[in-house]
């Protein structure tokens, strides 16, 4: 049987779930099978570092358990554990939030955050600093939605394009990235409205994920680190 | 009765924990309680972001069982969940490599980290460059013994030293970070031999602790963040 | 006799002297003797590099003569002397800018610095490149009033709070610096209205530098120096 | 007809464009077609800016006349007319110099790279700038080989081994470049050898041109640029 | 015969390269004959960074025509084969972009840019991250006209000092880079207007070229590259 | 009669200055009158951060005594007072240390420093971070020389050569700056032995100083600084 890439959605949302499986539709043509779990432990959603942090160690157990596993992408901007699961495994383990950085990185100059609530952006400050990449960083903004607003498609959706649109013009981002997993049927309309490229990380995760596979490639687990 | 500082070390051992301390024993003269506790979920030592992640879970609810804290410092040179901490409370919490940095910078103009295992280094790196301090990193050198060699006081000083040299010599460091907790018995032996400052953490850390609680100085908690 | 952490305002006004000691009066429970000194050669206020660069050499002299110190606060943000003073002393020697910023960087992810006056925004940011923490700037904004209104303390309390707010919301600061000493009495009030922790240089200096006296921890003065 | 992945090697030897033919083999199961041209007019190997900045005219060129392209990748470690072919097509265009640093940026926390010649370091150096990145280089080393050497493929692996070697043991790099198109048959022996991933440029270049015509995922092309 | 300095415009447009030429007449005085040259085979200005490469083969060879060179200047913002007329040459070669930066750092902590068109900033970008001046960057703006408009002396002056107003207030630029060859009539006014040092890169690559010229300084041209 | 650019050598060694008198020989050429003035109040050497501070008071005071000056340049590689003098004039001031850096950026892609003493390092990484260059800089070395060495022209020759060899091979710089005044004489015999671009400060900031005279280019003076 095929080695299957695991996506590793650290919420507990089925939905979420849905909305990543159904992102990376157009990977599945590359041949690897691609399957996305749900954490049943997570939280409904991730909206701070104690939840993120708190993720880990339920995230390595189920990751740990898929004895088919080609590779995996951990689905949450902010790649909560995703050097945890790289000491526990030498298959190749993706970080959304890294991944889409290093996609933006190679299609334009200086790229832009769509984030969904203000306080994820110290977090993504913190790891965008540790991945050394802030020179190229625009501007990383929040929709400004409340929890009721976040609900609907269509606000959610306008304040996206709105955001992307003051990354652009106001913080001077020739490429945005949508900051947070699940929301990829809104990529091409975004695209559409801001003129930009758009990248979804779930997206950007699993395309990067795939080539590591083929291409046998992945980091050295540190000895021992388990 | 007066609130005290809670140092928590996130690994098990209770030596390591009574280094600590001895370590911050002339601060006790500030007149603010200082407790070190033990993380007793925690593993004997942490060498990998995955322990040092899985610690999180147990230190948060360790610190909040702590109802006399006026702050914390958590002692594990990787400062783990030192975010998801501060999400939980808003008294002062500090990490000791944070603390540490901040102080070093303070002494010289660039520094250099004696760390304990060659795998704590990317690590440091990717804590560094979240702190956004790398254009004041000499270097950092691990020691280069195996695990036999570490258990003898006088082989660790012995390479702490040579580290330190090697760090003051060919990275040009002009002053040093001890890169782990519960040594704080070597801090003037290696400024001795090195004639450089050399941090402690634990030290730096509970000094700026206690100068948060004095002050009443302390980061604003993510609203709804628990 | 027991030795003192002297804190120098390089600036001939009293008032100001005054206003930076009532502001580390929390710090005094310590039982470290701290004196605030006036350096009456000094301008009336510190609105030049050039004026900063002509303290130099009597503050110099004045610390020199402290016969009982055990520590030094240069207490103008800016630093001048700072290294200076530290070529001359092998006691600790702690600037009031310096240790806002290292104080600033563990309360949140960006600083935001008030600036008294426009002309002193380039000082900062060569003081900020120094360091090497320009990417943890969020902004450095000026009051915007004229001389007569910062003799207002409404006007100035005004404008600070705006500014912080203009900082946050702007900028995207999660922590403000006051870029002036002796305004100490502000501080309270502004945390409150902008929901921010905000540090006052002088406190955070003082608190440094009790930390250092305790700690005996201090840089090493280069050899022949004087 | 499907439409191909196009790679173009801007130097007129066929035995590099083989050579990458062969280093992709691997992604052709993701079900694109992938063509390798050789430019004839290019030189034989490209050792300079001039000759590299020679390649971009007719490489244009060649590209413009692939009525079937579905992208394509640059082939040459340093990216000649990266951004040229963006400004002609909308097409997905992928440098191999910048795939490959992306690539390892999601592989180890500091790159090395295996140069060629000492002459390409400053080039590489430009780009590493232009791209961001230098807080993650560890260090750019060149074989060492003359000419003559570097036509013997056992004097080359030798030297790159030991060129890997340095840069994981002088340098602190945990994850290795290739500088170089066409030798993608040694990454395997340099990754047993120094027991750090090895990126080959042009595997890393297809993969992410791969994913981007899935995606149809691309830069905005610069409006009236040609 | 003396040997002159020679100014190459990239683009064939007669009109800029006669506003090089006055723009450098003060210059006249240091005693190198300097001669402006334009480039017949460039396109009639340069908007894209395909139009920039597309200079660089005639441009090499217009430059290696002059017999009398003894040193060059390239005329256009963006430095199109600066690097590529470096190996052809060891004569000194400067650009005026990267001129036009290192002058304005000697003059102002922050520099902005006037750009004609929104599509040169990245390009800009890439460039003064390859030079590793980001730190020193306060924006990038353009002018924001169209073809038609910039053709008209006035709306062109009135959007170069609004930009630059922008650019001051709102950026924090403390002086000015005009990012585009042949508006030196500009400059003055421009000053006059922001109360900024306003540099004009023609002027600042010519003075540097001439100091280069008579202290015999040139870069060292790679061996062979030709 | 016609203005001159002042030079000022803050130590009050007449040797240094005949030295840079010497040094600036070539640019007579371009037709501005040159003075080399002497700091009769300067130490014979500046060693120190203290000693650099404590010369700015009276070479401002010989600054402002000179009625016929077109432009300043500050020979102290350190550039002590370099702001205050901007504060106190709007004639252009260009201080060596930071006119040979901008020079090497436009000879090389990373420039290697010859130091005289270890204790000076820190003070130019301090300047390198505030012009926010660090990362263009290849190393900073010294020449382990002890002050009676130093006063031998051939072990300084010797030492300078070596320092420069260690910078290009073990740092990686591609053009070096002599650290120190008046030492002009060896520059050639360095680029000799290097092969490698050597800047000397003094011709460097001559040279800059002459430009902008000539384009009346300078800072914008605070207002009401003095």
């Amino acid at each position: 049987m095929s080695k299957s890439l695991i996506i590793i959605n650290p919420n507990s949302s089925t939905t979420v779930t849905d909305g990543i499986d159904a992102a990376i539709e157009p990977l599945r043509s590359f041949g690897v099978p691609i399957k996305s779990l749900t954490l049943a432990a997570g939280p409904k959603g991730i909206e701070s570092q104690r939840q993120a942090d708190l993720t880990i160690a339920p995230m390595l157990t189920l990751a740990a358990a898929q004895a088919d596993a080609a590779g995996y992408v951990i689905a949450c901007f902010g790649d909560p554990g995703l050097h945890a699961l790289r000491d526990q495994t030498d298959l190749p383990v993706v970080g959304i939030q890294e991944a889409a950085v290093m996609t933006a990185l190679s299609l334009g100059q200086r790229f832009g955050v769509i984030a969904i609530l203000p306080a994820s952006i110290p977090r993504h400050l913190r790891s965008f600093g540790a991945m050394g990449v802030l020179d190229r960083l625009a501007g990383d903004r929040a929709l400004g939605l409340g929890v009721a607003d976040l609900a609907s498609a269509d606000k959610s959706l306008s304040a996206m394009i709105a955001t992307g649109k003051a990354l652009r013009d106001t913080d001077g981002a020739d490429v945005l990235i949508m900051g947070c997993a699940g929301m990829a049927q809104y990529r091409q309309l975004i695209e559409d409205a801001t003129e930009l490229p758009v990248v979804e990380p779930c997206q950007a995760a699993a395309a990067m994920a795939l080539g590591h596979i083929a291409l046998r490639q992945s980091h050295r687990k540190t000895k021992n680190a388990v």
